[in-house]
């Protein structure tokens, strides 16, 4: 049984060179759960003059902003607290000066952390909050700096911070804020200056995936899904949103479909370092992490989080917590996934389809925790809302529709964006009739079929005794067949 | 930690006059979660024939649907199983030679209860499923019978099974399948003269409050939902529905918005019991009871289900369940109902008003357990749709919108028949200066205020000292108070 006590809270504060952001979580049976958020632009970088000293009212404006998260912090254990300063405080000549009366006002130390120990702590942010197995580069573009990381599992293998970032480049090449080509062309090549010390190391190194983290990626993300596209960032796509910023003349008239104001000002140079990474490194796609720094700062503190396969523990977590019955979705996801195979391990091509019909198997019954009736409205809504570290938001979007869908009525599933349209609807097939069949909840009871595919026509059969033994399942298995047939999926059962 | 393990199925099949029906449940954390449900529509009743005799084909209908059932009993323990047989059954001269052959089918034995004891289990479904203080009369009009039960808490003071039903009224009073004043008349007036043997008997205990369950008063319900109606049974309502159908002069022809097919053909008979009772035994309203025989036989069953406030075993399971923060549950409430006393105890004068309040307070955080952004819209989403034993339908309502709302943003509430208008609004105020004033999450910690109101004006005084040294809070309140007064609902923040 679970315990509704007031569980510890812990706090990240990230002072960086565009805003400060504050996070304070608790952890509840395997997951971080977001109990305050607090952010404030307070564009330090922007004050930083020639000889890189903070200005009087740059340093105001941190202070102010820290006794605000002083009041949220006094109620949290020390040990459960983890603030750290970056680029801009690693730069600025009168650092002492601002973080003496920083510590003073926050009654805990600031750690100015150095590039190195940034990019490794936003590896484990993203190796904590991202699925995808190989090995994995890391880009995060920040205020004042870049970090590139390349890693496996929680073991990062390159770490690099470079002095770029998205509020230095602008003041470097955007200063008139024309969105000009030649603007776009001097960021671009002058951050690939900056990038190339590391090519030789990062390419010979290589990497499986490609994961963007921070604040451009994440309004690139959001652009993309406004104007109806997918979440994967490739080259072609950056470049056509830069033609788009390039139809206004000047940054103050930006007007791009998805982008917020708050994140107009560092959109052109953040695109033209990410633009820069993408042709020098080679890169095919890249997608966004579920987190950076500030988690990595969390499961830093978090103990109990450490654990190998990220996507396990989600599923782990998200049963306990909702008190699914991880036996029978284990039944589910075995018969599911020896159906496929007999299909023929090729039926759902893609390697994350396997992958997320297990997850949809084990995690179907999600939303009975809210109400039998209409039980996959709920599943759908919960696994649409939760945070599911290790899946991107297509891959839970497409877990909604299909769990939307695991039972009763049967209606086609909508465009999405994680497997191709043939794979999705093979996977729910799939799901849907490993549900049926095991409706008694006990692997030893199931009854013996075979299922066979030829195209899109599937064939189960099924022992005739068996069948007429079991009058309930039977009746759904040809109501199933019918319902599968009706919207052009075929589907006959067979009895032997 | 919760276990998500696989916890016991527990089944439960009542063999009804007009349908059988069969429900297997889990328990999990004090709450009763469905799995799964059966429902035939085996119109045993129309099978008797003057000899009181069940035919061949009736029984075999009967048989047909067990066959069914008996396929998801077999994997559920013994002594997590009740099945009972009711009047029809009682009434059956040839009984056994039904339930010889069901028992084998089932391989479980059939009870075939008394009325007192059918009486004795609806009322615990009622009472392990509906709130309310007081005494309460139970009405439950089945096919063939109508159960009237006076009790308090768990405990019932009078049991009734009456020989009136809604299928044994339809043969009997509308045969002729006319729905004609005379046929209403008749139905009613014979139902009165089978109720008024308990008459004095029933109005010497008298009650406080009545509730309706079963079929007839389900239909009613979604009847008036669909027509815009408030969820309140009154005589008033039951009359105009007897007009509606009157306007059809055919059974088969009934058109009444929000009746289902299914429903249609015993709802005047059904109809015309309730008008007799209301008119008989002088009620005033009616409300929906959230369970009845079925959820009698389960609640027997799980032991650990015995408490005997039914709000306060639902709140401490969705907290468990949903790991709500409960220490913080409970400081939001005390500080919600202080501040509810400071303005004067009648300010919101329904007694259901601040017993709505502390339900929010301890509840409003639960859509915390799928994301943080967006919380308020989960917690609605929850609210809305979680089975909460000792709520309402309309109850539900208020607190999911209240929920929707207690932070940020600040909308007005929709249309509601929990709380007056006025209440409701209340109600909302209060919660979200609570949550405000309680950021802490320590009791010890939070500031001492003054809430005066005047009308709907509030003005809340507090110390100037603890909101100079809580720049977070201040601001916070500062922005609460622009909220409230911008939707016309005045707020002043007093410095003492």
């Amino acid at each position: 049984m679970s315990q509704a006590v007031s569980s510890p809270l812990y706090a990240a504060i990230d002072l960086g060179s565009n805003s400060f952001h504050m996070l304070v979580v608790r952890h509840i049976d395997g997951s971080v759960q977001t109990m305050a958020k607090i952010k404030r632009k307070v564009r330090l970088a922007a004050g930083l003059d020639q000889n890189n000293a903070l200005s009087q009212e740059a340093m105001q404006r941190g202070w102010d902003c820290l006794s605000l998260f002083a009041e949220r912090l006094q109620d949290i254990p020390e040990k459960n607290i983890r603030i750290v300063g970056t680029a801009t405080l690693r730069t600025a000549t009168n650092v002492d000066v601002f973080l003496q009366k920083a510590n003073e006002i926050l009654g805990h130390n600031i750690d100015v952390i150095c590039g190195e120990e940034e990019a490794a702590t936003i590896y484990k942010g993203v190796a904590h909050t991202s699925g995808g197995l190989g090995r994995r580069l890391v880009v995060d573009i920040g205020g004042a700096s870049t970090e590139l990381i390349i890693g496996e599992g929680f073991e990062a293998k390159a770490l690099t911070s470079l002095k770029m970032g998205c509020v230095t480049w602008l003041e470097r090449h955007f200063k008139d804020r024309q969105l000009t080509e030649s603007n776009f062309n001097n960021a671009i090549l002058s951050a690939k200056e900056t990038l190339r010390p590391i090519l030789t190391q990062y390419t010979d190194l290589g990497w499986d995936v490609c994961v963007g983290a921070s604040g451009t990626v994440q309004a690139l993300q959001e652009i993309m899904l406004a104007q109806g596209m997918d979440e994967v960032i490739t080259h072609a796509k950056l470049k056509r949103l830069q033609k788009q910023a390039m139809l206004a003349d000047h940054l103050e008239e930006l007007d791009i479909d998805g982008l917020t104001l708050e994140r107009a000002l560092v959109f052109p140079s953040g695109l033209s370092i990410l633009i820069a990474i993408f042709e020098l490194l080679n890169i095919d796609s890249m997608t966004l992490a579920g987190g950076a720094l500030r988690e990595g700062l969390v499961y830093e503190m978090v103990d109990e989080l450490k654990q190998d396969d990220i996507r396990v523990r989600t599923i782990t977590s998200i049963q306990n917590r909702y008190q699914i019955d991880t036996a029978y979705g284990e039944q589910v996801a075995t018969l599911a996934q020896r159906l496929l195979e007999q299909c023929s391990p090729e039926w759902v091509a893609e390697t994350q389809g396997p992958i997320l019909l297990e997850t949809a198997a084990k995690l179907h019954e999600i939303g009975l925790t809210i109400d039998f009736k209409q039980g996959g409205k709920h599943s759908a809504y919960l696994l649409q809302h939760l945070d599911l570290p290790g899946y991107t938001r297509a891959q839970k979007h497409l877990l909604a529709e299909i769990t939307r869908r695991y039972r009763e009525q049967l209606t086609s599933l909508p465009e999405q964006h994680a497997l191709s349209g043939i794979s999705a609807k093979r996977v729910l097939r799939l799901l849907r009739l490993a549900v049926l069949l095991t409706h008694r909840r006990n692997p030893a009871l199931e009854p013996k079929v075979i299922l066979k595919s030829d195209g899109e026509n599937l064939t189960l059969s099924i022992n005739r005794l068996w069948f007429e033994a079991n009058p309930l399942t039977a009746a759904e298995l040809e109501i199933e067949a019918n319902r599968q047939s009706d919207i052009g999926w075929p589907l006959v059962i067979e009895l032997l």
